[in-house]
């Protein structure tokens, strides 16, 4: 059975990603991919998502620079959600997110309401000219 | 604005989850709460997840006994993932899958096939009376 098989695909063909960086295993983001990003992704070497708003595949760096190597592809119990261990490219200190910050999740919930406790590391508008 | 009103919440009402152990920053699973199971989690500081195919709250361990202790919450940027930051108790070394494995990721791509890597810590048999 091809391995692309084995994933359980959504109803729109989508399997859930997490990227998790390599070195500290903090997790990065969170991302769709469909059978032909899954399979690019595998490919290159380099995560390729699904963008569920452009409808596109989205190799991640396109537009920022900011790439991610993949060490690791691992499936779960369920065979419907995508593991990623990556290494973030393209800035030092590394920056997933779109907002210029290293992970996506940097709303931490603080008892009442979310508060924003990470950094921004380089200014959105310089990084998508 | 409520905390939970600043959840994106999908068409179904649910947001992705994901479980992280504190410690060793393992990714242990994934899963999907609903508004009510966000709340719960923050209430009791112990996660409950919505359980899609049962249609209904469900209390991590309540059959099992591994139940999560939950030390941290976070949103991501476009405020629609959540990551839970996670003791896994009921089981030493801590078992998190259903598969009686540490974490659910456990399937790796070794460039053909997905090839299971982490060994079952405790017969499922014997988990699920």
């Amino acid at each position: 059975m091809d391995w692309l098989d084995q994933v359980k695909w959504d109803a729109d063909g989508l399997v859930p990603v997490i990227a998790q960086e390599q070195g500290t295993k903090d997790v990065l983001m969170f991302a769709w991919m469909n059978r032909e990003a899954l399979a690019a992704t595998a490919a290159r070497g380099q995560a390729v998502y699904f963008s569920r708003s452009r409808k596109r595949l989205w190799h991640k760096g396109e537009e920022s620079g900011h790439y991610q190597e993949v060490h690791d592809m691992r499936l779960d119990c369920d065979a419907d959600v995508v593991l990623l261990s990556v290494t973030q490219h393209g800035h030092e200190p590394a920056i997933a997110c779109h907002t210029g910050r290293h992970s996506c999740f940097f709303q931490r919930f603080d008892g009442l309401q979310w508060q924003t406790v990470e950094p921004v590391l380089k200014d959105p508008e310089s990084i998508y000219r």
